[in-house]
């Protein structure tokens, strides 16, 4: 905590505070790339230096960060690794068949979106309003093509029209009413507004009223001290899906309800290109959960990309830079991989539904930092 | 034109080409680096090794860029001059009082916005459905606080109200019809529709829908080949500014109508941080104008910022690596200042509407690459 505090009180947003190791990463890296004959000095250049061939595929889901109780009901929780299990065997077995990371991510995404435990698809927040406002990106690392949608109401699977943004239109971003009119044109599947009623969601937001009904309007998100379990569990279960596939490209998916009782038409993260969904087979996929503004402001996933590809720091020390050093604790967390195959999934909140899954045959789901 | 074919055929979207000479330019940082005590190893070390101390505040604006003939009516270029200089002048002369930089590129992209030259507050361009969609944001390079609107249509000043999402909401970003519930919230200046009326923008409007028209309900936009004046004209004229004010801090800020016929509530880059619009007290500020979908896919702005800030470019040189290699000509360009005040305006289309300013006497207002 103290190294927090400290590295807050200094103005290190840019990683600045790692210039000597970078310095001496680099003087390493540069006896390396006058090893590498000229014409591969690309992307590979970037690369660990004389890293063991990592695993074919990889793969790397989330159903959001935040706080986790440690005494979840054990049926809850059983529902929860069921739901991580089958979202991560799917991807597994996409991906081991030779299926486009792109395509994976969408079908991972798609599978939580209609998972009832996330905040994502069916089991989506509530806003202010008592309505559903939902957020989703799709992004190609191979050639930087993204597609992403915010505040549509009536798409059961947001995932898909931010692929048909990627796809079909000449837009990254749609948002509201226009994103539906773009829906309509599609023809993608629509539901009413009671599909995505689940009612822990309800109750949630009938507290979330509540509140503020008894602390006055002025109390409106972010800026409260209020660390409580029920609002920190509320503004987090956005999912996510990052993967390698077997041809060497990475692709990144997010999607969410946003934050319980929001109002104004507030944009998070998720459909952000660069903050909370970012891929780009130079560096690395990232898909991120938590406090939507933080990661916005921070560039959270393509911080990370560029502490990989200019930085060259690791995968996982860049994620640990960008997560533990640059945002606050109880801010959310990430999953990303790199072309080598490598997995990290930093948080910095008290647990993350995660799941990990490559070629080498890892397999595994967890919730909290130890098992 | 054979280098930038070249470059686009290699996954050199990181920036790896650079490996070699970032190597190079690290190990002199290293030494650099070596020489400077433990305690000032903060962002002044990313600066260049002894540099001449800068100006004491710099200022950088913009009016789009974009196909300018050379044969602009002089009446209609004297109308641009007078618009920029006087805006520049505005900025400089708050930036010498020692106003924040924040507040003063909020004021200057106030001015751009009043003045009906550009495509931005009153001037903007006519979606498909003929009305206006107004986006903008800005940002804090102290803080890294941002705030951002996209799809407004009554408010007279979107940056205005883009500062208020920053100074009054928990949040960053708020789109559409919620973004209007704010602007009731803040009692900001509304206007009618045919406030933002101007001909040149309503001609430009019923062209498109004439060729829209003719073309088929297809052609919607960035993948037409067709480059003509009229439309590449209605895709730019984006307004920003960037300033180092006399306490060391850097702010953007960025307003736009976007493009003429956009549908589907498209949101394009202004209002994105990282891609349109951002600033960082340890890198730069930067604020885009041009296609906003690439400036998107290659978060644009936190690229150059990245660029300074891991890859130890040079201000000018980060923005001619992110605006020459990454994006194709015609894409757009960006003004950007870094905190030694060293100013870089760098487009890739035949022109762009821009000025610079400094504490050390510049001040110049230029449309296209020679006067």
């Amino acid at each position: 905590m103290n190294r927090l505090a400290a590295s807050r009180r200094r103005p290190s947003v840019f990683g600045i505070d790692f210039l000597c190791l970078g310095c001496l990463l680099l003087s390493l890296a540069f006896v390396a790339c006058t090893e590498v004959p000229a014409d591969s000095a690309g992307s590979e250049a970037a690369l660990p230096v004389a890293a063991p061939p990592g695993p074919a595929w990889a793969i790397a889901i989330h159903g959001g960060a935040g706080v986790i109780e440690r005494d979840l009901p054990e049926a809850e929780k059983q529902a929860y690794v069921t739901a991580l299990t089958s979202a991560l065997t799917l991807g597994r077995d996409a991906l081991d068949r030779g299926e486009r990371s792109v395509d994976v991510v969408e079908k991972v995404v798609r599978f939580l979106e209609d998972a009832p435990q996330f905040n994502a698809g069916k089991g989506a927040v509530f806003t202010h309003q008592g309505k559903h406002e939902l957020d989703a990106a799709i992004m190609d690392g191979e050639t930087l093509e993204a597609g992403a949608v915010t505040g549509v109401s009536t798409v059961k699977n947001p995932i898909s029209l931010a692929r048909l943004v990627l796809e079909k239109s000449p837009h990254v971003l749609l948002a509201g009413a226009g994103a539906e009119a773009f829906a309509d044109d599609m023809g993608v599947e629509r539901v009413g507004d009671q599909y995505f009623f689940v009612k822990r969601r309800y109750d949630a937001w009938q507290r979330a009223l509540a509140r503020e009904k008894a602390e006055g309007e002025q109390r409106l998100g972010l800026d409260s001290g209020d660390k409580s379990t029920d609002e920190s569990d509320d503004k987090h279960g956005t999912v996510g899906a990052v993967a390698l596939d077997r041809d060497g490209h990475l692709a990144a998916a997010t999607s969410t309800g946003g934050l319980t009782n929001k109002r104004w038409g507030r944009v998070g993260d998720v459909p952000i290109v660069g903050a909370g969904t970012y891929a780009n087979d130079a560096a690395c996929a990232v898909s991120g959960t938590g406090i939507g503004e933080k990661f916005i402001r921070h560039t959270v996933a393509v911080d990370i990309a560029a502490l990989v590809g200019y930085g060259h720091l690791p995968l996982a020390e860049a994620a640990r830079v960008v997560i533990e050093e640059k945002l606050e604790p109880g801010d959310g967390g990430v999953i990303t991989v790199d072309r080598t195959g490598a997995i990290a999934m930093v948080f910095n909140t008290p647990g993350m539904f995660r799941g990990a899954a490559d070629a080498d045959g890892r397999f595994e789901i967890a919730i909290w930092n130890d098992p």
